[in-house]
């Protein structure tokens, strides 16, 4: 290696509340060895790195770091890219055309895996290049490391969003069901529990991918709710799906269903909703020919018009019914972050920076809880690309409760740490 | 009246993130005066004093209190109900029974209507009875006061939300659109403005109620500013109206200019919607036998689709659009107050109770603002109920901008103090 070498870190993936702080540490860190030249950002991740479109970081002011310290989003610009091997051949020599010899990779499985592949090229050439990813994702679901950073902060929005929202039930009671992000897994799903102190307090149900669902379940569990506590708060992770382990909406098993529970009219509304995207454009089907009808309000309006449906009657149609699909502002929203996501979206930047500079060793930095609950602690270590990239950790079993629609309180006590404490309730 | 007369206080209409601070203002005033016996919440409005369900408040601990001032929500639980001429004759032998000669009650312009009866009836039964009307709303529509408690954190959180989706816009730059409550005026909408810093920030253009729009302008608009900036971020008020004055998805107008530019099947897709709603039960027809979809999430998939299907061809159908429908978090997210409104829904409940001190008036309390900028000061008055109970506010014209697709400078100068700062972005 030449005397200086050069650092690139970059941001991939969807924004989060915290990924910024992890880019500042990187920096900060950076900034105290001697051996580090240029501080380079990719601008848009592996993209700009491909167009040779880097930020000078050196020249950030102090006022500027401070900025990105608080600034949900992605300050270096991200991308939804997996690159080819190719691609990853043409990074490569992005790399040593730039004499970068340190290489930071802010992301998820996607990330580790990218940056796993550039880490071999490298290796075969013998160009010394020092590789870590940096985990991100509110989706919690990176392997081997006990949780990632943007996770806290997400989940902290949506139990802040799901105490506002009893509060507002309690006052003027009725239905109202809020759909989660998290497609895949149901992580971001349980933080919604932490809203609720005590028996009685919503959210009353939660359902998630893991656990799939028939609609008369879903219906007959709120029904009981509602006829024992006059209201019900109910959270549904956005890849809730059927019994036939098929996507909500598109599921064949619910469509039956709620064919048979409230008429024919809500899957011709389905369908014609399907043949609107597909006019819109970039409409995916699925193996059924359903078009994928995710990253719209459809979920949140079906499960609250079907509720409504076979429900009103049995309550002097006069069911409060209400749904809101939380969006964007969970991984987003510029002002609700969690103490512990913060300081450790930071402490992983900084963390991979004291990793690359040991020694030529490569990996990614994972979180490991050493205290429980008053003494939760963490320590930061590193392991192979190779075993973050794999793929994803689901929930444990032991998460959930029996019935599958709520959380254990060993999924509390997880939780507890990462998410902070909440404001307290008013009881009169 | 008897040495000593008794108060009620009482909660109306949609919470918000302080009206329990008018709550615990109107305590801690009450405290302070000899002449007031029992302090008495009702609960959930004039429907607990209907049936003499009272909350003893003195009996509240320091504690509770606290948490009152922290939570969103309306603590003694709240109604949508406007009182008949009956019931408010039955609400003044309630409040005579109980000997209650004290009477505030916090909501919007029907509130301070129900209140203004109930004060003519004691009137005309010579019985003393000081009643007071104490604003609350986050539609920010009532006549005389400059701005009403809940507003300002009601927009924080919606410019929250905007600064946050433009930093994740500018991260993974597409067409964004974010449904803003409000169905009656534009108020909450002008607030997203101000989570731009200067031109290129979004939100890059809004929509309002006051400002009817044909869908054609809509997303030519959006077409404009994507090809100058590589991404759009758009903010509609859900009551936003068609040429027609119609609401949007039921405007023939509108309507008709779907299906010429998208096809017929939006138009099939609105109607089953209508249908589905009318299964579910309590859907209401407009003028036109056009269900009613509002409490929904479609006028957001609406908009994408119809903004999607008509530009993606033009550029390279690889447009990103989606939307978000803002819900409930609006009005009651745990978390999210500006620190003016905050500090104001309190001192309306306590100037409410110094104004019944004074002598047998009434009234509602009114914002006088007195400074701007960071001169902002405010002084509380007191109007006849009558003239709060006539109307509702609309947003002023010289508040929109000519194209009817944005603010003016003087409107943010408006809401500036209401709001309050927020984090600063950082520009790399």
């Amino acid at each position: 290696m030449a005397d200086k070498g050069n650092l690139v870190v970059g941001q991939s993936g969807g924004p989060t509340a915290v990924i910024n702080r992890s880019v500042v540490g990187v920096i900060h860190e950076a900034l105290k060895h001697k051996a580090i030249g240029k501080i380079l950002g990719a601008h848009n991740g592996i993209k700009g790195i491909l167009q040779e479109d880097f930020i000078d970081l050196r020249a950030l002011s102090k006022d500027t770091l401070a900025r990105m310290m608080e600034a949900p989003g992605a300050a270096l610009g991200s991308c939804r890219f997996k690159p080819s091997q190719e691609d990853c051949e043409k990074v490569f020599e992005v790399f040593r055309k730039h004499n970068v010899h340190y290489f930071f990779y802010i992301g998820g499985n996607d990330s580790a895996l990218a940056a796993s592949i550039v880490n071999e090229i490298a290796r075969a050439r013998k160009f010394e290049l020092r590789i870590f990813h940096i985990p991100k994702t509110i989706d919690n679901d990176l392997l081997v490391t006990d949780h990632c950073p943007g996770f806290g902060s997400a989940g902290r929005y949506v139990a802040q969003a799901f105490l506002g929202n009893d509060l507002d039930n309690i006052a003027l009671p009725g239905i109202k069901i809020d759909i989660i992000m998290g497609r895949q897994a149901g992580w971001l799903t349980t933080t919604a529990a932490m809203a609720a102190e005590q028996e009685g307090d919503g959210p009353h149900l939660l359902y998630f991918p893991e656990r799939p669902k028939r609609l008369i379940d879903l219906i007959t569990d709120i029904e009981a709710v509602y006829k024992k506590y006059g209201r019900a708060l109910v959270g549904i992770s956005e890849g809730i799906l059927g019994p036939d382990g098929q996507e909500y909406v598109q599921s064949n098993a619910i469509r039956a269903e709620v064919e048979q529970l409230a008429g024919k009219v809500f899957v011709e509304w389905l369908d014609k909703f399907g043949e609107v995207m597909d006019a819109a454009g970039g409409a995916k089907k699925d193996a059924f020919g359903h078009i994928q009808l995710s990253g719209t309000g459809i979920l949140a309006d079906f499960i609250s018009m079907a509720v409504k449906a076979v429900l009103n009657p049995r309550f002097g149609n006069k069911l409060r019914v209400r749904a809101d699909t939380l969006g964007y502002a969970q991984r987003s929203f510029a002002g609700c972050v969690s103490e512990t996501d913060a300081r450790e979206a930071y402490e992983v930047g900084r963390e991979a920076v004291r990793y690359a500079m040991r020694g030529n060793i490569d990996g990614s930095v994972v979180i490991k809880r050493l205290g429980s609950g008053e003494n939760y602690a963490v320590e930061y270590n590193c392991v192979k690309l190779s075993k973050v990239a794999a793929g994803t950790k689901d929930v444990p079993a032991k998460f959930f409760n029996k019935a599958g629609n709520g959380v254990t309180q060993a999924c509390k006590n997880y939780l507890a740490p990462l998410i902070g404490p909440l404001p307290k309730r008013p009881r009169l």
